[in-house]
Order: C-alpha cells, then structure tokens, then sequence
C-alpha cells in the first residue's frame, strides 16, 4: 500500500490500514519516519478530533479492568473506542502494559473498539513522539474517544497528560496517611481523580480517600481551564461497573464546558508548539548519537574523568568539532 | 590582573582575588566563559581538593543557622570553610538565599571562613555551570570544607548532589505523616539526614522524626559507596549547637572511608562525566538562543498552532536550517 492508499483507508475507518499507519509512526528507521511526518500531515488536514483523554495509574490500581468496563460502556453507547499504551518500562521489562491482550479481552473483542499494545521502546522522546502520532492516526479513523493509559512512573505522566484533552488519575483505596503518597505535580496535572475499587470490604476505605483527595484538590489553585468544582474526585467501582456513568458524566461535562470556552483548543495549540519544541531539541541532541559522535564522547569523558581536562574544555572541543563536520 | 596573576593569587589563598575569580566563573559574558574555562584549568592542575559538603533545606529548617553554627564548630578546629550557594529562585525572587550576609553575621566575620552571596540567575544550565567552577575556585584556594547550600526546590538537589562529595538533608522536626512529605528520590540521594531544632518544646517530635526517618532509611537499598550504617539520621540544634561534632565526625567517618575504598574519586570521575555530558547538551541547544534562531522557532510554533503544519514537519523544517546556518 503506497501512503495515498493507507491514508485513504484509514479515513475511511479500515483497521488493517490503521494497524498498518501506527507501525509506520511506531517505526524508528529514517524512511518511516518521514513517510510517517507526510502521513501525519495528510491525515491532519481532515481536522477531526476525539475526546483524548489520559489515564495514569500504578499497577495494582485496576487500570485494565477499568479501562475495559468503561470502554465496554462506551462502546455500549455507540461511541467508537480506541486503547493506547505509553509505557516507557516496556523496554526493560520485555513486556508491555498493553501488549498481552487478554487482559482486555471483553474489549478487544466488542465492535467498535481498537486496542493497540505498546511497542517496546528505547527512550522518553522517541516514545512520546510515537504515542502523539498513533493518537493522531485513531483521530482521522473517525474515533469517538482515545485512552492512553500509563503506568505512573517518571515523566511518562507528563507525556500523557501533553497528548490529552482531560487527564484522569485512578488510584486505589488507602489509608489517610497514604494521600501524600502522590506527587503534588501529578496531582496538579489531574483533571479527575477516580478511586477504584470502591467495591466490598474497601467501599469505606475508598469513600475515605476520596473525601481525603477532594479535600485535597480544594486546596489546589483554580485553574482557568476549569469550569466551578473541578478538578474533582469519585469513586468507581470497575468490577461491579458503578460509578463509570457518572464520571464519564463529568469528563463530558467539562471537555464541553473547555470546548465552548475554547480552552480545549488552546490546550492543543499549546501542546502542538510544545511538541515542535521537543522535537527540534531531540533533533539537535540526535547529533549525539552518531557512531563517530558517541565514540568521541567515550573518549573525552575518559579525558575528564582522569582530571586530564576539564568538562567545560572538553566541552567545547566537542562542540567545536561537531560543527566543523 | 591577568589570568595567570588571578591564578597565582588564588592559589595562595588571596581573598580579593578568590572574589575576582568566582565573579569571572560567573559571568555569562562570552569572553568571561573562555577566560573562566582558561582559569579552571589552570586551577585543577594543582589537583588541591575539599571535601565537599552539599546541604539542601526548604525554608524555615534553620539552613542558615545551621551552616553559621556549623561553620564556627569547622573554624575553631582550625579548619577553611568556603560556603556557596545554589539558588535557582534568585532570578525570580530579586534576592538569594545567602544574598543577605547578615544572616551569617558571626561565620562572615569568622577568619578561615568565606561565604559567597548567591548571584541571581537566569536558568539551570548556567548555575550548574558556575556553582562547579566556583567550588573548583575555592578548593584551589585551599579551602578544607566547601558547603554548597540549596534550598529545596525542583531540579537544585540534583545540581548539588553532583557537585558534592557529601549530600545532607536538613528538616525540621515533624509529625509522623508528614514523611512522605520528603521525595522518595531526594531520600535516595542523601548522605545523611539532620532533624534540626532539636531543642526546647521540639525535642521529643525530633526525636519521633529522627527515628521515622532513621526506619525509612534503613528500607533502602545500601549503597555501594555506603559502609554499614549509612546513610543516616542524626539530630542537631543549630542554635544550641547540639549535635554538631556527632554529625561532623559521622561526616568524616564517611568520607574517610569512601576516600579509603575509591568511591570517593570515582563518584567524582562520574561527576565529571556527567558535567561534560550536560555541557556538551547545552552547547547544542544553545543554537536555539540566537536572535535569529529565537523569532524563526516562533513563527513555526504559531505555523503549529495554528495547525499549518505538524510538530515533526516544522521541526524538520527547523533543523535543517538551523545547519544549513
């Protein structure tokens, strides 16, 4: 299939030339990519959008079993569903959050519904730059709504949160003293806290926490983006499916409130010039990873590290060679 | 004076010259750079090293009593203590936390001792840079002890940890929740934990940090560069000064045997490392701050706002003239 074709196919809604267009973004060969950068760029032009919204948990939290009670409702609804995983551990561990499927097995199979496993990856830019296209792809394949779920480690939460409309925590029960336990960013960066597992023996735990964390979010700034009484948190229940209807009430409630207040297209603009940004300085740090670059590196840290030179010499020694070639 | 005058006067541990040479490592001005990086180099060649001592502390520990108390305790023992500051909020703030000599009256005027007032600063990058090479300065000048003061905010602990042979955290003492309160990853990177203001009505909730505090420590993993027992949580009182010997001979236990194992030039090896690694980083992204290059970026990033075109094409677009320069 020529980039025409797969463009064509995948605005038409076809799942093979979908799975096709997020291989080529998930590419790192120089070619894909910049068949991926035309393709990204076609697809663009169409300007449809879905409701992205970011969902970030630690494991043990429910996550899958959340995301597939509220896709199947979703999907239930009518509204087309698609799944999406950054996961910067993949590398590592061999695995990936999303890569064994069964987990969501109800949801892969429901019409209306795509769930991508994560790729494995190698580093936080080449994973963030991925994640933004493939969301891109699912818009133009006529997606009503996009997860992407992460696990909360490191900066992957801030990688989601800058390719989301509404970025949502799920976090399990716990004891009062456990609330300081999320990082205060994290926190700033949710729009939503759901409490999972508000279910059987933890229900009273969980309406604990979640009174805990909404006292929390009061303390919080108002932000602007945010329509009275958000960010706030719930409960939900994902195996006794309760709780789902009326969060998703709420997400609906403000994208629409962001929506007609034109803070959801100005969070994209402002995410769209953050990318460029990012990309422009992987670009430039790229000419570090050459073979002739990364070899002379070795050797001038040896250099610095032996005291033989300092690092701002050796610095500019560097530098000065990588434009002289 | 001339570089080499500068040099030799430092070295002989003139005070007026040692002032010159750190207001030189400190400016941002291109000629100063190489003249700095001149100067450096020159300096390390004596190979004269202190032990360096990194101490962080949010406001309200009692930083500056503690250093001043401390500082005093080193100089009546007969030894040189250089005391610098890292202070990413000066820029914003118009002050500096050690910007106010009189905070450190007696240790100012203490012979043996030097404090340097933090300069005002514009980003990371550049403090980094200059809180290293005005450590170099100070060692050159024969300094025994170089206390790098940070107060706790963002990426300022790492900068400090990377410039320090000893890493401290100092707190106040606490009610036994607030624990979580301290990142898990500043935890990790501390030598040593001082509750200070152990003292008066606050000794027995010191008392209850200390041991909180001494319990989480022990639940990480011991360090290859640790001996048995480290890191650990002391109690201090500043203004009592209390505490103070315990926690230098614990500071000098440790160092003696990092020296005795290696560990103490290896971690200064990989600090250089480091630090080269970051310069040669910034070198590259500093093409990014020409005036050219700055008005070229926005009018991409309003192309991509906009949704003309993409993050990956501008940038593309970007990068290619930013090397066809």
């Amino acid at each position: 299939m020529d980039l025409d074709t797969i463009a064509e196919k995948v605005l038409a809604g076809d799942r093979r030339a979908l799975s096709r267009a997020i291989t080529l973004v998930e590419s790192s060969r120089a070619d894909h990519r910049e068949a991926a950068a035309r393709l990204i760029q076609r697809l663009a032009r169409e300007r449809r959008q879905a409701l992205r919204i970011g969902l970030s948990g630690t494991p043990g939290v429910g996550k899958s079993t959340f995301i597939e009670s509220f896709g199947m409702m979703l999907t239930r609804d009518g509204l087309k569903v698609a799944v999406l995983a950054v996961d910067p551990s993949s590398a590592r561990s061999g695995g990936s959050i999303l890569g064994d499927k069964t987990r969501m097995d109800r949801l892969a199979r429901a019409p209306g519904a795509y769930i991508r496993p994560s790729p494995s990856q190698t580093h936080l830019g080449g994973i963030a730059r991925r994640s933004r296209e493939a969301v891109a792809v699912c818009e133009a394949a006529g997606f009503d709504v996009v997860l992407i779920e992460t696990v909360g480690v490191g900066q992957s939460e801030t990688v989601v949160a800058e390719i989301s409309d509404l970025f949502l925590l799920l976090l399990a029960p716990a004891g009062g003293d456990e609330l300081q336990g999320v990082k205060r960013g994290i926190m700033e960066m949710a729009d939503m806290i759901l409490i999972n597992k508000a279910d059987g023996e933890l229900k009273s735990a969980a309406s604990r926490t979640c009174a805990d964390y909404a006292g929390a979010l009061r303390l919080l700034r108002k932000r602007p983006q945010d329509p009275e009484g958000f960010p706030k948190a719930l409960m939900v229940s994902a195996t006794e499916q309760s709780g789902l209807d009326a969060a998703w009430g709420q997400m609906q409630t403000l994208a629409e409130w962001r929506r007609a207040n034109g803070h959801l297209e100005a969070a994209r603009s402002a995410q769209a010039r953050y990318w460029f940004r990012e990309e422009v300085k992987q670009g430039l740090l790229a000419e570090l990873e050459t073979e002739k670059a990364r070899s002379r590196m070795a050797s001038l840290a040896e250099a610095v590290a032996r005291g033989e030179t300092t690092p701002a010499i050796a610095a500019g020694e560097m530098l000065s060679e990588l434009h002289r070639r």
